[in-house]
């Protein structure tokens, strides 16, 4: 069905039962960056493919909000589909409750489909419109959506102490160190990258997120993990019964939710549990308890994830073989494109399909960790762009910035690197703008700063230099990386935006400035980043860099970079004057 | 009456009225910077004189928090007070809701002046402890202060537009327009420094800061001045009139707040308003009135304050005019203390007052700014450090850093300046410090960034230079400087902590990295900027520098500074190649 059927389903669904209208946000119920095709209703009813955007529909308009990552992909993508498409944070651009208010008249309903809120957005929608205005309703999209695809449930691993550094009864006791409050309380779990770091297990029911589909829930005593039944082999199992572990059948969460005694604190993060779940977990509660039954995570970006995020040893040494790996892959490729280059094969499909038959040469390989982002000239402004056939790919020639953004799973660590090359003699301009890139990473890299600080604090270290050249990038300069998990994992991160979560010893994070010009080139650097204590003061924090690909030289004005940013170069590429 | 007597009578209140204890803010119903003598309740009973801190007192016990700047300062004024010292954002500090909750039993009662605490703070206050707990009431400090000062009014002035740049009518009409909701209502101003900018008066009934006590309250067509009549004469009252201006008498405040009718809707911010007016404003209307009564201040900061921070062009001219005449001032201060430094009779107070005089110089001269400090060797490691009287200044010699902290009120703008001179011949570490200091400053005073961008992310650019030394100062970067008026003034701010304010086009700040070495030295540089518009792209900002004070440059190590900024620094002091 194409996505114009879609959406004469979907009106047809809200006329018949009076709704005025819907919004679809992208979102599945453990609130993911890859949705399982089962909850890509956006998508269906869209046709516009990005990894982030909410669709609004009315019986007779409907608009499409997605940020500036998005804006060209968008604006082909919705072409002609009567969608209007809504460019976040730009001027004049109306909020999504703003726009529907002006559309709706006095008792018009807006409904939601309750599985694909998370509770906090849930929230805000309901606060935002007008009392009642809002409802949510659990299976909209499973009336709505004929042929909607079942959930895709695969083998599960599960991960030696060898790897991942701690067991699973170690964990559970440091959680349960954090939440302890002398009253019975269940910690729910809904993220799967959270539940498989819990329960060192992995899977692959998602694209790029090496997790299962599954749910968990830490009570002082029992640690129940929700997952399809079928997809547990006999070692596995035992693996997880010797580490405490009590296996539940995917299906019953919200019935195990439902279940819980009405005298036991829930714990939850509200942006992280879906509007369904948070009411099948308090809607036998009455109106005021004695005791309170529902508790925020106790900590700025939740508990679970703060550990996670704090990589121990046994990680970090996956992570730097992971990314020593990796540059191999990186090495061969960029010797590979400058051998093919004139042989007028290569394209970023090619290129692309390359890396990764190189990658595959490492046993420890699991595959990629997210679409690889190969972009030729102009593509390399759009900075998700990615070709969808190899028919679509761009030739790749001599005499332009190609940008090569991706990222692998080794079985001990994720990676994530970006480089750009010049596949000509770069211009005056373009050197500059190179330079300014690299400079900002390098600073960034290069920074020491105190225990506590808060990403937002280090952000203009990589972009001022871009600034200082007049342009602007408006995506986050640096997110989390996750240990052979979503290589983008919060809860810290280094952006222009405020976030609370400071950055802590053992984070693992990207540092990727970049300059698009639009219609003209794209220019991304990325490395990884540890956080480690400062070996001198320890009061402050200092970065180390894992990532080993080396950088195009020709394209570096070392007089711009300046001594003290070409000292942190030298030391941070030892092996660049190879390239 | 000495502190310890103070205590005493404040114990002796607390136990007849059944009170368990009170909390003394540093705070007046103006939410001013500097008290008058009237509101210094907490330096009479603690006998500590910094600007910052909150006393709280138990029937027992007593303990004074303060921060980083006056650590050293409220330990030597505490010592044997039997009040302890309470260092805030040190590890191990309790939080005073905690310290007191670990202190009263279950029915006990903390009663606060009314009139010293904001609205927000007192219902953070409220929030933090157990129901019932916190009283807030009127007189507290009359009753129990025998011979409390009374307040002290002096005469108005009125200032033109040719030194503000615009008329009250004009700035009432700008506030109205962002204030319009299509209901009556009245914006209440309490503090002196945004009544004075509204009205184009100066007073001199605080210390340093060149205000009058006053409120305002700003309705659709009125604009009423609360003032002590007396202090009004002729000539002035006839601008206020011609401006539109109605004049109250400052003691009937509150009774005008209690007469406000139910259906006008209140608009304040909530920390600047008192505890007492806002229940004055408050306290006659129902608990669920049909119309929204209250209303926060509609934007970030407060709409008065950021129109008051966007300095208008005449205003940013009369602050260029201001920080050349405090240059010639600095020019001649410098020479003198080379020319006097062997003669032995040059002490911290000798300076100060000789600075004084050189700015007196200038007919246009209006008084310092804030208390000077001139903090010799040891004493510059106390960020707020300034001698109390000329016995106990220390003497100035050859061989140490002389740190000098001072600013001047010019009738067209406020100056803040700092300037660290070494007398002899710095070490090698020496002049390590102070390029790194040198080098950050300069940092920020190039840096180029978005409209929109908050102070916070700019931090880093000054104070990452004193971190790669392995120091850091816990105070910030930069704050506001008032027009004629405040020195410290909001709501932009450059600090590591978080500020949602923006910084706008039109602001004027400071610019004060610093390197403290405690019983060692003290180094801070500290320039004032403007926000300007970037000239060649209109969605970045650049900073203009007013300071035109030369630096020390047997103190700077150029090939540290780099080319960059050494750059920076010629373009910014081109005369310093004089000192």
């Amino acid at each position: 069905m194409n996505s114009a059927d879609a959406l004469l389903c979907l009106r047809e669904y809200l006329r018949n039962e009076a709704y005025a209208a819907t919004v679809v946000p992208t979102a599945d119920p453990h609130a993911g960056e890859y949705l399982p095709s089962r909850y890509a209703c956006r998508e269906w009813l869209s046709g516009f493919t990005g990894s982030a955007g909410t669709l609004v529909v009315t019986l007779e308009e409907a608009a499409l909000w997605t940020d500036s990552r998005y804006f060209e992909q968008a604006e082909q993508q919705l072409a002609g589909s009567g969608i209007e498409l809504m460019r976040m944070k730009m001027p004049g651009t109306p909020s999504i409750t703003e726009w529907l208010q002006a559309r709706l008249d006095e008792d018009d309903t807006v409904v939601l489909d309750a599985e694909l809120y998370q509770h906090t957005e849930y929230v805000a929608m309901e606060e935002a419109m007008p009392p009642g205005c809002v409802v949510a309703i659990e299976g909209l999209f499973d009336e709505v959506w004929k042929g909607r695809p079942a959930l895709d449930f695969h083998a599960l691993i599960a991960l030696p102490t060898s790897i991942t550094g701690e067991s699973t009864r170690s964990k559970c006791q440091r959680l349960r160190e954090r939440l302890e409050m002398g009253l019975p309380y269940v910690y729910l779990i809904t993220a799967c990258d959270e539940v498989a770091w819990l329960c060192n297990i992995r899977g692959t029911d998602i694209p790029y997120n090496p997790v299962a589909l599954a749910y968990a829930a830490l009570t002082p005593d029992q640690l129940l993990l929700f997952v399809d039944r079928s997809s547990v082999g006999e070692q596995v199992h035992q693996h997880l019964i010797d580490e405490g572990v009590e296996l539940r059948s995917y299906q019953d969460f919200a019935a195990y939710l439902r279940s819980i005694s009405q005298t036991t604190v829930r714990i939850f993060s509200g942006n992280r549990i879906s509007e369904l779940h948070y009411q099948a977990a308090l809607n036998h509660i009455p109106d005021h308890p004695l005791t309170p039954v529902v508790l925020s995570d106790p900590q700025q970006g939740g508990v679970l994830a703060r550990l996670k995020a704090q990589k121990n040893e046994v990680e970090l040494a996956g992570f730097r073989k992971a990314f020593e790996e990796d540059a191999k892959a990186w090495s061969k490729l960029l010797q590979w494109i400058e051998q093919e280059i004139d042989g007028g094969q290569l394209t970023e499909y090619t290129v692309a399909q390359q890396l990764i038959a190189f990658r595959k040469e490492s046993p420890d390989y699991r595959g990629e960790s997210f679409t690889p982002i190969i972009a030729f000239g102009p593509h390399g402004a759009m900075p998700h762009y990615h070709c969808s056939s190899p028919e679509e790919a761009a030739p790749i020639v001599r005499g332009d910035f190609l940008l090569m953004d991706t990222g692998a799973h080794y079985v001990y660590g994720t990676t994530d690197t970006t480089r750009t090359i010049h596949t000509g003699n770069p211009t005056a301009e373009e050197v500059a703008d190179y330079t300014a890139v690299l400079k900002g990473m390098l600073q960034l890299s290069d920074a020491r700063f105190l225990k506590g600080t808060r990403g937002a604090s280090l952000d203009i270290l990589a972009r001022g230099e871009v600034f200082k050249r007049g342009h602007a990038y408006l995506h986050g300069t640096s997110h989390g990386i996750g240990h052979y998990l979503c290589v983008h994992e919060g809860p810290q991160s280094i952006r222009m935006e405020e976030n609370p979560v400071p950055l802590e010893v053992g984070n693992v994070l990207s540092n990727e400035p970049a300059i698009y010009l639009t219609g003209r080139y794209g220019i991304r650097l990325e490395n990884a980043l540890i956080v480690k204590e400062d070996e001198k003061e320890n009061t402050f924090c200092r970065f180390e860099t894992l990532t080993k690909v080396p950088f195009d030289r020709k394209c570096i004005d070392f007089d711009q970079l300046g001594p003290e940013c070409t000292a942190i170069f030298n030391r941070l590429s030892p092996n660049s004057s190879d390239n």
